[in-house]
């Protein structure tokens, strides 16, 4: 058994993870992690049985919108946190210096972004999935404009802290070549775009940016790790039982109060 | 001019990197901030001049109450995030190895645990210094109960994550010596017991942990680091300006809607 990775590629920390392991050859068993299907729809959940035989929800199902991944297996050992993964990889696989700079000062400035992009761009850009798709899917209501607005301007708060802040007149976050920081941003900052969102659209520098990234990553594995959420009109299609909706819509509306 | 730290000491994040640099004998010049003082009190903040000549926080005096520290300076380059600084710390100075354990396993566990600290412990752990204390402090009125208990039970979730799945049966959280990740921890877990709420008690692992945290720290730095926030009632016979009282409470209340 070699190394695993149980990935859900709906998830920016799990497409970054994906890309990470692609574009550095690092051979990977992938495991593929449903989370709309093992979480929300509740296929894998401690179903209970009714009286007549048949598996449904029943009230003590317990559904979970938070199941952990990316995870990562090395034989004994796991991890289940996404920067804590790249790292490793970068360390087990000894991956090209740019991605994570010995250069302490560089070094440093990655860990800053890191920090910074944990408690703001990953909080703020897969609300705007949560909104325009995914809790109009699950309680059948119009999506809400204000809350779509309140987490826009959120977004153009932080997307401005990245420009001015980050960013600056460099060609990537932390100079001339790419990083982890760059792959954790733009995997991220492709939610809202794959919600109708384009944050892209009136900021030529971040613009500029995402095409260099996806330069250095590689448009083929870029696409790849993108399908899934480019796609995500197509979630519009799928059935989904009437009393699990019942049971997700409270804790989905909840979630944006 | 050498590595300079602006911290201040109320802050779990500084308190840490202080700790820090005063175990592994860095040499820095100690910027002290005083967030609440310059930030909440406004004394160094654009005031608007009355037409008296006296000065007052006129409506376009600007209160921030999320003033950034810690900020290392180390001659033109500076970082303003508290794992970004530990870690250039530990890199520059060639801190003892089990700060940060080159075993890269071990050294995944350290960022598993920080990455984690700063979604649970981080966010949950200085609010019951907001309701206890700061919040009675500036709006006047008694500290909401209800908002006490449901941080008290979300931190009881982590803090029981806390033990059994980081901590387990080991003296550290990554094992047999202390790491930054215990660092981390502890000063964020002395906030609650500043306010009173004792979250050790009752949880004798989390206690002998503690204890071997603090010896491994050393009592006196320890209690250096501590000694503003573990007298924070003290607090409470300050004169706080009237106009500013009512310019901040509603941004406090807010806070914690």
């Amino acid at each position: 058994m070699g190394l695993e990775l149980y990935l859900d590629l709906f998830s920016p920390p799990c497409r970054a993870v994906y890309i990470f392991a692609k574009k550095n050859n690092i051979p990977f068993d992938f495991k593929a992690v449903e989370l709309f299907k093992d979480s929300i729809l509740g296929t894998k959940g401690p179903d209970t049985k009714s009286p007549e035989g048949a598996t449904q929800a029943g009230p003590g199902t317990k559904i979970t919108l938070t199941k952990k991944v990316p995870v990562l297996k090395d034989e004994a050992f796991s991890l289940a946190d996404s920067t804590a993964i790249l790292l490793y990889l970068s360390r087990k696989y000894k991956t090209p210096d740019h991605w994570y700079p010995s250069d302490i000062q560089k070094r440093a400035k990655v860990d800053e972004y890191l920090s910074w992009h944990q408690g703001n761009i990953r909080v703020q850009a897969p609300q705007t999935v949560w909104i325009k798709v995914l809790i109009p899917l699950f309680t059948g209501q119009p999506f809400s404009s204000d809350k779509l607005q309140r987490v826009m301007g959120e977004m153009a708060v932080s997307l401005r802290q990245f420009e001015e802040q980050f960013l600056q007149d460099q060609p990537f976050l932390v100079g001339r070549e790419i990083s982890l920081a760059d792959l954790v941003a733009v995997v991220e900052l492709m939610q809202p775009v794959a919600a109708g969102c384009d944050i892209f659209e009136g900021r030529p520098r971040l613009t500029q940016w995402r095409k260099r990234v996806e330069e250095a990553i590689g448009k083929e594995v870029f696409l790849q790790a993108h399908e899934l959420i480019l796609n995500i009109h197509k979630l519009s299609t799928i059935q989904i039982d009437p009393r699990l909706k019942e049971q997700v819509a409270p804790t989905l509306l909840k979630m944006l109060q």
